[in-house]
């Protein structure tokens, strides 16, 4: 017990240094990583798909400037010496209130105009997992995954059964036009002109997603999104399925994909990248690019992966990803498009 | 196209040679299987959990009379030279009909007296895959996921927006009560006598299962569940989540699983059986026994399984499993304890 509280004090006062070290450090989008182990490292994404390079440039700074801040927030929360998955909560959390992103407050409009939410959480230390699919009215659905993994039995509750839960949990609720964004109106409404007929509404994938390392060297991983646009029937993606988008195991890495959900499911994708680097030996960068480079089709998506080693992974096969890395080292990168981290 | 078709009717002309001889064969609990492949196998479940030896003989009798129809059912369909896909369904659906079983009518109850319903198919082919979960109106649920396979490109539809679709597929919606059974009703009755206070409601475990390998050399496998007596909040359990509860790829194996929902979902064992099978060259049975009995905790459930080559692997870690396994090489076994196939 006092080793244990004693190595922790230890691990706190080098992250406090680490951390004001990192501070000055400018982002440096060419570095390598060091050779030795990060103490701590963090990976998120808002998304893969098709972005164009030539897309507005207020945009693209809206995105950098919203990635950046969700980084530093857990790149500050991590050096001071908190725990993955309460990093991996609350940069979600800021994701879910930002409109930018597709999760929470800007989430994408269902065929019938709503919002259907769906979120997942997972902790390597003893593989808790909790997922809620198919929210009205709940503002931060990823804080209710959490409450599934740490107060019930269950791993995944949906639609207004996981409501009426929320309730039990004190969980906010709001009304369901609380998600309502001005931009995601127009795409539905350019959905409900041109979609229906060609079926392809496979357009908006700013899901959300943060990995974590922490000092204490556990691993967590979250995923919240809102879907497709213009999606039916109750329909539900890889992200509150545990292994299809989401996963974390301390004895190798943490995982949040996004992009065509149903590909991810279908090759069970978070989970196979833990299960390779365990099975074959692979670190994390190959066993992540084994997958979206030779197990996906080209065009369907992309991951975020980091080892326990502190080796972040950001691997996409769609024209680009909005995400960002950081660690102890220094590393605090946002990107876009292939020439980022 | 002439030689697949004349392939094809010397597997037929083979398989009912094979048929007609194993129509003979005694079921033999001890046969082990020849060294040259079948050419078609076939596994299912009907639940695996704490089944007392010394329970009803005649509640006994009556498992292993519809366990033996079920496979008597598949294992004509697959010597006559059905696609597995097929005999997966048109076992299950017999499974949902029969109210021994927790699938379809017979379903237990949840804690608010009603019945929620998941399934999931795949086929190996291709990874193709369907699920639905939290049905309260669809006959046959494993019916409604293989139409999401086919018919959508979504693989997982949730609660009233997959009933709108069977409306729209023409899949056939009962009465909510239509599930009712006194049997369960009691077990629900039981439950909300006493396990509200325990909060232990895992023990109805009869969720069923089918694998199969066809003449065609596919693999496909299917789980259809009423979850568990006295479930809230829209729980879903590992059924429908395609790696969790099942799992089809004609590179290397189909599974079905059944038990503790929960823990199949940590482990996404039907997937990492396969994952298994690919990645370190273990066979069908290595990867099923080291799944049951090494990673997953003692006494959480088990899985069937069947490799390409058509080899069985029935594997549980609970007191029983209500199981059966037949293949082309004449083997043709029910049980429910540790002594049986």
């Amino acid at each position: 017990m006092t080793a244990a509280r004693s190595s922790s004090s230890i691990f706190l006062l080098l992250a406090v240094f680490v951390f004001a070290a990192s501070c000055d450090a400018p982002p440096n989008p060419t570095a390598t990583p060091p050779a030795d182990q990060p103490t701590w490292a963090l990976a998120l994404h808002g998304g893969a798909g098709a972005i164009p390079r030539d897309s507005s440039p207020s945009l693209q700074r809206a995105h950098r400037e919203s990635l950046s801040e969700a980084l530093d927030r857990g790149r500050a929360m991590l050096a001071s010496g908190a725990e993955s998955l309460d990093v991996v909560e609350a940069v979600i959390r800021q994701f879910e209130d930002d409109p930018l992103f597709n999760a929470g407050r800007g989430a994408v409009y269902t065929h019938d105009g709503r919002h259907e939410l769906d979120a997942a959480v997972m902790r390597g230390e003893d593989l808790g997992c909790g997922a809620v699919a198919a929210l009205r009215t709940v503002r931060h659905p990823i804080t209710l995954a959490r409450r599934v993994m740490e107060r019930t039995r269950h791993v995944l509750l949906v639609g207004e059964g996981a409501e009426a839960f929320a309730d039990e949990m004190g969980v906010e609720r709001v009304a369901p036009n609380f998600f309502d964004t001005p931009a995601r109106r127009r795409q539905w409404l350019d959905y409900l002109a041109t979609e229906p007929q060609t079926g392809d509404a496979d357009r908006d994938k700013s899901t959300v997603g943060v990995v974590a390392l922490d000092i204490h060297g556990h691993l967590a991983a979250g995923t919240s999104t809102g879907g497709l646009t213009g999606k039916r029937f109750g329909r539900v993606g890889d992200v509150p399925l545990i292994g299809a988008g989401t996963y974390a195991d301390d004895r190798s890495c943490a995982v949040s994909c996004t992009g065509v959900g149903e590909e991810f499911i279908r090759h069970n994708v978070a989970y196979a990248i833990s299960a390779r680097m365990l099975l074959t030996g692979a670190d994390v960068r190959q066993a992540a690019r084994t997958l979206i480079r030779e197990v996906l089709d080209p065009d369907v998506g992309g991951v975020i992966a980091v080892g326990r080693d502190g080796t972040l992974a950001l691997e996409f096969n769609t024209q680009g990803m909005y995400r960002g890395a950081a660690d102890s080292k220094g590393r605090f990168e946002v990107g876009i498009w292939e020439e980022g981290p």
